[in-house]
């Protein structure tokens, strides 16, 4: 056994260890867990800023902001299970009467075992060791197991000392979460396949994701792999909103395209509209606003590089013309945003437009007319998100284009960009493949919780052996569905 | 293009047609027409148990049971989309004051696009053509591609006219529904294979559900197979209900495991218990019970020869002993119900023991002890029940056995045979690998929707443009939450 098969092997063995105790503590005292993970990270803040920006170069307003988001989603969570309802407590009532007998019959969810994390490079923070991934797998009572991202190493440890010291604080079992670091893909390999991993969140390229995929399929026993891989979030500009708001349009996409140096996988990648005078308008806005662009260096030269090699890629494409290309730094790992263009025929019959640049570049796709556009929008994959930027009388008059776009997405966003993914109960950051093998779950908000558990069903218990969720009188007062109505 | 693949991609060009106008049919017309099928089978009912029983062998008195738990399944379904809840609507509100302003979103379940069934050997009504996964798929939104069973295709094609005799009824897409028939895997595979098929259900046996999933995995766009594969279904008879219970314990397993003869998944398949004076005249009893549980012939002469042929494997194998192995019977067709005995220690040496024998068969796994028993517990694959024979004290006895037997199963039971699933919301006919292939679903009870349905999210829709689930004033009167507060 190699040294990183057994480093994996001990810590895939504690963290079952762990999981066996970490399941059976309650909603409250996991929900005071989060909350001092919460404090333990701000009491470092000025220390994780610090860090965070000497290894990913991201402005410290940002970084900021992306500590106040990770530890808002740690109290979300932490309300979440303190209140106790998302378990989706279900009771039938039994009766003796009926022939043969109905049994008591009593559904709630539980925790389903370890889970590996896999930090993302973009986000050190809100996707990495203490992000949405841990914070809902700890919420949901599974144990956990990090896997640093190695562009910020250090700023994973020491977001992993906060989660260490929170630990220690409420008395849980000390491997209740775990950090590994390692380049490469041995480490990642060694963790899906172990057989005490049971689920797998991951944030990343679609070369990553599939990889750890195709290592869950090597397995006796297959588990899922959440990951959220790659979109390039299509956005149709309607005509009528392209005529009266080019210019507001333009410096909307312009900050969109451009923020964080379109290192977000919500970046919109592609634009799509109807050949026009409002779209000519839009472009030459959109150079100028573009061009006023602040830019910063990006996460690591290796990103920087890919990103200047696809742009490369992509306007050398047939049939493809540059909007713009500001050549403003002599930084190496300064992006120049692009931005560029290519009728939809050109588009449709060649693949590789269709593929996301990570960094601030977008594709703007000219269509002939209504049924051009719908027929383009056909060869869309699956997206994170899709947008409509449309006036009332756009959405209207394009019903058959709407429909396309909500098909399309996890999340359709109407007149706003989408940058900026709301971490509530009711957000989908997900969607059809590749932006994740599977539609059915978001990585933000509170449902995120739902990919770290499975129904149990407990038939003819008796109410002292019940967890306290499906406990006769409802000692949690948690919304429960009782013979079918809900109820508190 | 063969003549089946011909077929399949017609099929699934008019089931994606259909899906495009029946996801936007409301709930309450859904459940219209899944109560006009349920009509429609019960006016076909005589028609119905005459042709299942040629073809499948089971008794009169079962196969009219089995039509009244599938027009119950196509009722509650009914139910379900007509009251509206089961979307999960959820709304967080907009705030304009914050930094940056929080926009208005909107969650909700919609269905995912075709769905493919394939109807089960074993329960010719209630798994297949108008089975669970069909009412289920049709009650969520997506239309449905039945690949019938060959062992009762004229059943299938009956049931069948029944639906289209609902299309009709209620005006939707001719091919809403469509049926298939064909032996032999081609069909199948072309199904799974059609870049139109977005989920499929199965019922059967482990091989198939393995040959499904493999060609699920040569598609470039994965989609889920909800398989319900094999369980051994693990029950433990503790000490104290042995001593106490024995005979009673014998009568209701022998009904369990000869039931419908042993044709069922959630058939009692091994017997845990430690050695004692109880287990000997729990055996003994269980012998004379055996010997005068009534027989009739297996659903087809191969089902019959492969149950023969896994019974001489198994009392073949090192150290195990026949308890009883009654034959009663010269048709070739009929079963000889078979319970041998084994101790722990053989048991864990040998995998071949740890196989489903489908059929009237059973294997009594004698333990040295509490910690023996528990040992060999944790051997245990996945499985869709797990069963405790105990009193309150054994409860209390044998705490670790129970947490074991829970992590198991999708469905615990206490005193009850684990034959006989309850279509109630609180029912879980899941569980881990190789059960099935995701412990988070059931294919029965209301909870089975959720295979055929994704999440979105609406992010800034003006009222008048959401769906009715989830406008402001509720039109539909439905359960949501709202601000993370449940409400009316």
């Amino acid at each position: 056994m190699s040294s990183y098969q057994s480093i994996v092997s001990e810590a895939m063995t504690l963290a079952q260890e762990a999981f066996e105790i970490y399941q059976k503590v309650s909603g409250k005292k996991r929900a005071e867990f989060l909350v001092a993970i919460a404090e333990e990270i701000e009491s470092l803040r000025d220390a994780l800023v610090a860090t965070a920006h000497q290894e990913t170069n991201l402005p410290f307003p940002r970084l900021n902001g992306e500590i106040g988001r990770t530890t808002g989603q740690l109290k979300m969570f932490a309300q979440l299970v303190a209140e106790g309802s998302w378990v989706e407590a279900t009771i039938d009532s039994p009766n003796a009467e009926r022939v043969p007998p109905k049994p008591d019959t009593r559904k709630m969810l539980v925790p389903i075992g370890p889970v590996v994390v896999f930090g993302a490079s973009n986000f050190p923070f809100a996707f990495s060791t203490a992000g949405g991934d841990t914070a809902s797998a700890l919420a949901s009572g599974s144990s956990v197991v990090i896997k640093g991202h190695s562009a910020h190493a250090r700023t994973s440890e020491l977001v992993f000392s906060a989660i260490q010291k929170a630990i220690k604080r409420c008395g849980l079992h000390p491997q209740t979460v775990q950090h590994l670091l390692g380049a490469g893909a041995e480490v990642g390999r060694a963790l899906i396949l172990h057989p005490n991993t049971t689920a797998v969140g991951f944030t990343g390229s679609q070369a990553g994701g599939k990889a750890l995929q195709s290592y869950a399929q090597q397995r006796e026993i297959p588990i899922p792999i959440y990951a959220e891989m790659s979109s390039i979030n299509p956005v149709v500009l309607f005509p009528e909103t392209l005529t009266l708001n080019a210019a507001s349009l333009a410096k909307t996409f312009a900050g969109s395209i451009t923020l964080g140096m379109g290192q977000f996988c919500t970046k919109p990648g592609l634009l799509f509209a109807i050949e026009s005078e409002g779209l000519s308008s839009f472009m030459a806005y959109l150079q100028t606003e573009i061009s006023q662009a602040p830019l910063h260096k990006m996460l690591h030269l290796g990103i920087a590089k890919a990103y200047n090699t696809a742009v490369e890629t992509m306007v050398q494409q047939a049939g493809v013309g540059v909007v713009t290309n500001t050549r403003t730094s002599d930084d190496e790992q300064t992006p120049f945003p692009t931005i560029a263009k290519v009728s939809s025929k050109a588009f449709i019959a060649n693949p590789t437009l269709h593929e996301e640049a990570f960094g601030p570049y977008a594709l703007i796709v000219v269509c002939e007319d209504k049924n051009d556009l719908a027929n383009t929008l056909k060869n869309l994959k699956g997206q994170l998100t899709a947008t409509l930027m449309a006036t009332d009388d756009d959405i209207k008059n394009y019903q058959e284009i709407v429909a396309l776009q909500t098909s399309l997405a996890g999340r359709v966003i109407l007149n706003a960009p989408p940058t900026g993914v709301e971490v509530t109960a009711s957000m989908v950051h997900g969607g059809a493949y590749p932006s994740t093998f599977d539609a059915k779950y978001t990585s933000v908000g509170t449902s995120a919780i739902k990919r770290w558990v499975k129904p149990i069903c407990l038939q003819g218990f008796r109410d002292w052996m019940l967890p306290d969720e499906l406990k006769n009188d409802n000692p949690l007062k948690i919304w429960r569905i009782v013979d079918n109505v809900f109820q508190q």
